[in-house]
């Protein structure tokens, strides 16, 4: 069809819906159930959760990343606390400030290059506990792999979890793209949760070929007790499920979530590995994920994204960054590097 | 498949997808396109609205309907606002407290035996006005069609939005089945809402066959200039917004949403005219939509809704509540006649 | 001095400061001390509540009433809870909303006549306990007096707390002007808090002669737990707190709080006896604390206002409301009635 | 009073009332007047502030600082918005949140070694304008003097109020210690407000010999037409308002204001002097109002807060905060002195 321009590197949520996810949509278009999640297509899907990350999880879906962490932050807060992340958090960046309206508690940055959050960043927020005038810090959130494209290696947040839970602190994860951290290190989905210490995890769906749903999962049961009302109230509670549901189960069926996200890393892999033969793009961040970082000369900018889409990601440093998804092909890399030399001899 | 419950009368949002709304979806799934609905499916679904409700409309996709009541009033209220609307509307009833959690604002609430509200409701609410000490009045919300199934005449909304807009309301009309109101009154979709003096709308999607999405339609564009915003903070932008807007687009053509909804009001006919033959049942709301309320003698209900599901509406009326849908079939309609009156018989 | 209109009858907050309190108020105003309570003035006041209220309450100043119920609300709320009061109640009426802004919490009304509620009237909105898609009942909210100047006995309260306990909820008691309700009643202020099963109190000082501060007190000290912070981020934390503090010492010292109380309401006993003499004027409500509601000719209104000041309650009914305070002398209320005989006369 | 603890150096807001202050509250104590500023008491204070600031201003009274920041923040803002401040900012550190829970924005924050935030500060902030993804700038607010005891000269409020301006930015000003500015700078109110492009102010009263009571300042009066909902729903409007208006009417007659802050200030600058002369106590700020910021060896720190009370402002550093108020006296000071020399010598 027309309407779609040509497979870019913009974002994997640029992408369309992994085949088999869409299928097994189209497969649950038959009959009623009932809504909201009472449902068996929810039982089975949530059972698969279980097998993944542990059988005394507790998880719900929601329609998008934004409002997974959200409310995984408002179900861990009270509006008095303060939440901890790196300055390029996208619950800090990209969420339109909604952590801030509607849990009401301040958010902390850290400074983080690489996208990393270290203890020493933590431990210089805080001060002024039990002091009134001053919001309690309350919770850690971390983004794996980073908004950066790097991965934090269990060790590294097991020492983050170890350090917040001796000063009381709860940590969430923002998994958005979870799989292709997993599928980038080369372990288990719990090595980088429950088993390094997460509390809270956003799993996310859409970015890694779902069409739309992402799941909050509590590794402690008992905090989320009040979690179906206050998924309710912050309007993430999705009538027609099983379609949310469903997605998932494809999702997490035959590794279909690692396939994806290993397949999108191993385009980035390429596509940073022909990236650093052209002179005159360097490559900017460790490429860990799915994201590729380069600055380029600016004036070559426009003529590339005419015929690959992607974004600028710092104006003022010439720097932008390609995503790769579960769809992108050999040969779109290899075009597109085309496209980058010619670019570049021109000049 | 085993797991859907066979088709009951629980509610249209048991339903699932319709064909041709799933087909526009599976062929909307090629390619990459922009994220957030800086898309060609979007625009075209945004010109299928102008075309219908008049070119210019500001029109937003949002997740669900619940999304659509909220921002809605978020756009149209500042926190120090109050929201009138009938003790049965969903806004107050059915949203977990959504509104006020939002937007801050106070909900007013007026009796209301058949669903509708009267300008003579409104006015009992019209008092503190520029009296810091109270809330003040600054949207009247009904829902077409109501709760009860019941349904605004142009007429009955015109006096309401006159009333409103000469005491400086503004009027937000939740059409969650709003389809389902014009085709019961045989009238065009504006006839009911910018011709009859409505300023916002929730326009609904899922109830009347489509997955998910719902759209909130601004009749007076400046009154949408921040909306942008308040639809990514509140965590209702979808980023592969193209599945909803495609779903919009087929939901808009060649009249689908009509036929649906008026598919729907038939069978509530046809199930209510047969109902009122059985003796012991007795119909409690006129039948003007696609819901059938009837009091039944409570030991007839567990047995029956093992068969077709439903829900208790009242339970110390033993009211239930039946509600028709796109896929509702007369064959069903009649087989859950023989049940009624079989389980009437063997009392 | 011109500037104080004379002595009226529009509201105990219209009055000044009591003597000994104001005394009190210059001689606290010597050198310094710690700011934001931690002085042994708050201490002192903080010993003389726990005397009259019981040991082991805990017990936080702030600076005004709305600021006492709404985060009295606030502790014992998440935003998902709804709150039930009376449809008079000045949560209700008379806060702009604040109850709905700051706690993001429903607040369902009971009708009241008479400014009381009832178990029935609880009852009525306990449905969909436990349904996500209902705001849960958390707080039972009742004033003492009622704003229509009536008063609960003890063993109303406690059928009002019985029930409220038995169904999961907590009671909170509107005390603005409690010290009046203790004194017609010739109870100890336990037997109408924590003795009749109250876990909540705003107890009122600006409405028995004290300039600002009112007290939120925890019947429970647990659930007071996380309430300093509460405090401070809803802007009701005093720097020179000790301001408040020795008001609400002189206020309970040698039961100053009773005999401004019992004052006030003598004065509307005496002001409702000789209104009932003056034939054209009719009282509306019971006399039982320091209000008087009567319905007089509307066109005497205006001209009686000039002399005394006070507020029209209900203007389609005619209906006025006359407040007594600490500082209501006989020979005022005998000129009032003067000017009121004098006024039918004239008609 | 053994009450009160000697007169120290921990902050200007543990000092009592001036005596003037104190006078004209106990004088207003006479007879009835309207509630909630609808009284001549605050006209006039009001009619004080316009002479001050200009007569197309508009005031309002509150009752705190953070109030007075917090209110004027959600008058100027909408959920979506961020507010850029210092790093220091009293409304980033010191009020528990309440900007985040009240307004829904966030805080944007600019390192600020001396206090000072700076127009590439502010710059550094301003990206992602118009994109919904992004909480969009709009108030730029800054400490006068700031939390370090630095002072803003006009021409520099000129240049971060320019180029707020330019940016559609509006910039408010936490005035909480405006007059120790003022006085500093021996320039007018306005000069550093309204002439320097200030919109909005916090003025402070407290802190500088007021018992309570800040106002919130419109330089711009169309931007504050909804503000008295916006107090009275922010729990800030005082029924017994005469209060609060007599003690601002006292502060801005004959200069009290002025004489007030320039002694507080000038105590600061012989405390500084003094202490200069100490060694191993090292100053670490420029004194430039009423606080003096000095490095000493931390195990004299106890000792002498037994008899001066301060506070340590950055433990690791073992840097502690002396305030200084209108009434300290330089007998204390000297004596202070003497304390700091002993203990110093005794090392």
């Amino acid at each position: 069809m027309t309407e779609t321009t040509p497979k870019g590197f913009a974002s994997d949520n640029n992408a369309g819906v992994h085949p088999e996810i869409l299928k097994a949509m189209v497969l649950a278009n038959t009959g009623h159930t009932r809504a909201y999640g009472d449902d068996p297509f929810t039982r089975r899907a949530v059972d698969k959760f279980k097998k993944l990350l542990g059988e005394t999880i507790e998880v719900y879906f929601v329609f998008l990343g934004t409002g997974a962490n959200v409310l995984a932050l408002q179900a861990a807060t009270r509006p008095f606390h303060s939440v901890i992340c790196a300055e390029t958090a996208h619950i800090h960046v990209d969420e339109c400030g909604a952590p801030e309206k509607f849990t009401g508690c301040k958010l902390l940055t850290i400074p983080a290059p690489d996208g990393k959050i270290t203890v020493d960043g933590i431990k210089a927020h805080l001060h002024g506990i039990g002091f009134e005038h001053h919001a309690q810090p309350r919770v850690v959130s971390i983004t794996q792999p980073t908004e950066l494209g790097t991965v934090y290696t269990p060790e590294e947040i097991r020492r983050l979890t170890d350090f917040a839970h001796e000063n009381g602190l709860i940590v969430h994860m923002d998994g958005a793209r979870i799989a292709n951290a997993a599928a980038a290190l080369n372990v288990n989905l719990r090595d980088i949760t429950a088993d390094a210490g997460i509390d809270l995890l956003s799993f996310g769906g859409a970015k890694n070929g779902m069409m739309y749903g992402e799941a909050v999962v509590f590794f402690n049961a008992d905090s989320a007790r009040d979690f179906k009302y206050i998924r309710k109230q912050s309007m993430q509670l999705a009538s027609k499920m099983r379609f949310i549901s469903v997605q998932f189960e494809a999702l997490l069926t035959d590794d279909l979530w690692w396939k994806n996200a290993s397949h999108a890393n191993a385009m980035a892999k390429l596509l940073a590995r022909e990236v650093e033969r052209i002179p005159g793009i360097r490559i900017t961040r460790k490429v860990e994920s799915n994201g590729v970082f380069a600055v380029l000369p600016p004036h070559l900018i426009p003529g590339l994204q005419r015929k690959y889409f992607f974004y600028v990601w710092n104006e003022s440093a010439s720097e932008v960054r390609w995503m790769t998804s579960f769809d992108t092909t050999p040969e779109e890399v290899f075009d597109f590097i085309e496209s980058l030399r010619q670019a570049v001899a021109e000049t």
